[in-house]
């Protein structure tokens, strides 16, 4: 099929006419974090993409997608695209690019795939640039993928694609992203193969929400950052509550409280959907008890008869990785 | 006025029947604190209470108003007897106390008068109880204090009267309280001579809130509380902004935005609205601007002709404070 494509020259030697080429691995991540609707997101160490940038003569993005997914191509309508041709914009020396991406995190998994396409090709962008954008300018870049993807620009998987680790974005509109630390965290994803649109996922979202219930929500997001700075792995356990997203989302995945009680009662110290799901993750404290509930999440979708795969990871602490440069 | 009462006797020598008495001072506290509402609360240097208790071999709660408020002397009306009165509930050994209050918090200043009651005297007991009572026990009876003073059994203003410092109520029921880790951070306080009761300010809320501004509130509320703990003033700062409460409450308080704008220009990181009013509170990371915040403050309400009165002090890192014990 590749063959057929008239990029095919540089699908072969893709970046082969002596121009200087990087090659990143840009992880999976999770946005919203049960409390944190729009607001938190961490980095995984698993699954990544893997993309492969080069600065071309050619005005424009050229895009090769080296996976299953068939995305667009055009630059406007891909997330890698739309997140270059800002960075572009404020590039006066570069007129183009030509881009690699071998995507390995499924399209609307809720476990960041936009985010990795975006966030990866503007890291390796920036690395070909001599780093001369700071991190805050690449988040804004890649934002403009994410509004490809679902319309909106969020920041919760970008940031924490870029930045690495957990990241609080405390407001989007001026952009402010706050790295929290976090004690070690294993993390046990389950992604049932089902598909849920993030613009559906957001249209069923109530505009107005009670304000007890919003308190106790900001109790939580508070105490979950708290619990996350002291590395108090009780107190982000005791956070892990939704009370105004999880109640209204949760009903478009099947199996979700089924897979939160038992994941619970094989240790985990709590968690929820990831993004706007389909995906499910779960925190523990430590690998064997990620394991365990790997096991109880597969329980689940067995006995519901609908297809999944599992990740057991943990927290990823770089963000987007440079691997190779020629 | 006082010799007419048939508690004289304790008044001149109150506690002087043998029995061991206990006084503490009992500080003032700042509740709500901007994107904080219901959940966030610290602790004031000055001004403090002072609270003297005896056990006592007559049943019930005997108060003795050592100052100019008229406060109810009846212990289910009285703020520190129905605390006295829940811990008793619950301590066979004890038939009742003598309490000397005097206090120099003005009750309806929004600086948490009626906490430094409450918990002042629960503190109080628990001493004489030779510390039979963990903290949360103590809170716990003292928003029984809250319950009269203003209806509502909250404890944003009671836990950080008995922890100390900034505390984060994560949770009301099940009570769940963080302390939380700030930097050294300078206080000033001005409290305008007008009445707003409690009971209105609540009223006068809206049930329902927009999630956009519900989503900035805890993206500013994780932002304040990751800015405590990490010591960065500017981030405190940044997070010191409320879209919910401030909007509506604000009206209640002459000239509050003008005083918000001259402390920011003054110096102050930010502040707002002392729990519900009418006292305005302002955050400064040195003690000469939190002068100049007075300064500030007064010309305001010197321009308005609202009399007021102003506090310039430090945070209360260690909260309810025994004294003395005979």
């Amino acid at each position: 099929m590749l063959l057929s494509f008239s990029w095919t020259k540089f699908f072969y030697s893709p970046l082969g006419d002596g121009g200087m080429s990087v090659k990143v691995i840009s992880p999976a991540t999770v946005a919203n974090v049960v409390c944190g609707f729009d607001i938190l997101g961490f980095a995984l160490n698993e699954p990544c993409d893997e993309l492969t940038l080069e600065i071309s003569d050619e005005p424009g993005i050229h895009i090769i997608n080296n996976d299953e997914y068939n995305l667009p191509t055009e630059a406007e309508k891909n997330v890698s695209g739309a997140a270059l041709l800002a960075l572009l914009e404020e590039t006066a020396d570069v007129k183009g690019f030509t881009l690699i991406s071998k995507k390995n995190i499924k399209p609307g998994s809720g476990i960041g795939s936009s985010a990795a396409s975006a966030a990866g090709a503007v890291v390796a962008a920036n690395h070909l640039l001599n780093n001369r954008y700071r991190k805050e300018d690449l988040v804004r870049f890649a934002m403009f993928g994410e509004k490809v993807a679902s319309g909106v620009k969020h920041a919760d998987n970008i940031a924490p694609c870029i930045y690495g680790g957990v990241t609080l974005i405390r407001s989007i509109f001026p952009l402010d992203i706050v790295p929290i630390d976090a004690p070690p965290l294993h993390v046990t994803v389950v992604h049932p193969q089902i598909e849920v649109r993030t613009a559906d996922a957001r249209q069923i979202l109530k505009h107005q929400v009670l304000l007890k219930d919003a308190i106790k929500q900001w109790g939580n997001i508070a105490g979950l950052v708290a619990g996350f700075i002291k590395g108090d792995y009780n107190l982000i356990g005791r956070s892990l509550e939704d009370y105004i997203i999880e109640p209204v989302r949760s009903i478009l995945i099947p199996g979700f409280d089924e897979v939160k009680k038992r994941s619970k009662e094989a240790g985990a110290l709590g968690g929820g959907i990831s993004g706007s799901g389909p995906s499910i993750f779960m925190l523990s404290k430590d690998a064997a008890t990620a394991m365990c509930v790997e096991a109880a999440m597969k329980e689940v979708f067995e006995q519901i008869g609908v297809a999944y795969h599992t990740y057991v990871t943990t927290i990823n602490t770089e963000g987007v990785k440079i691997v190779t440069t020629d």
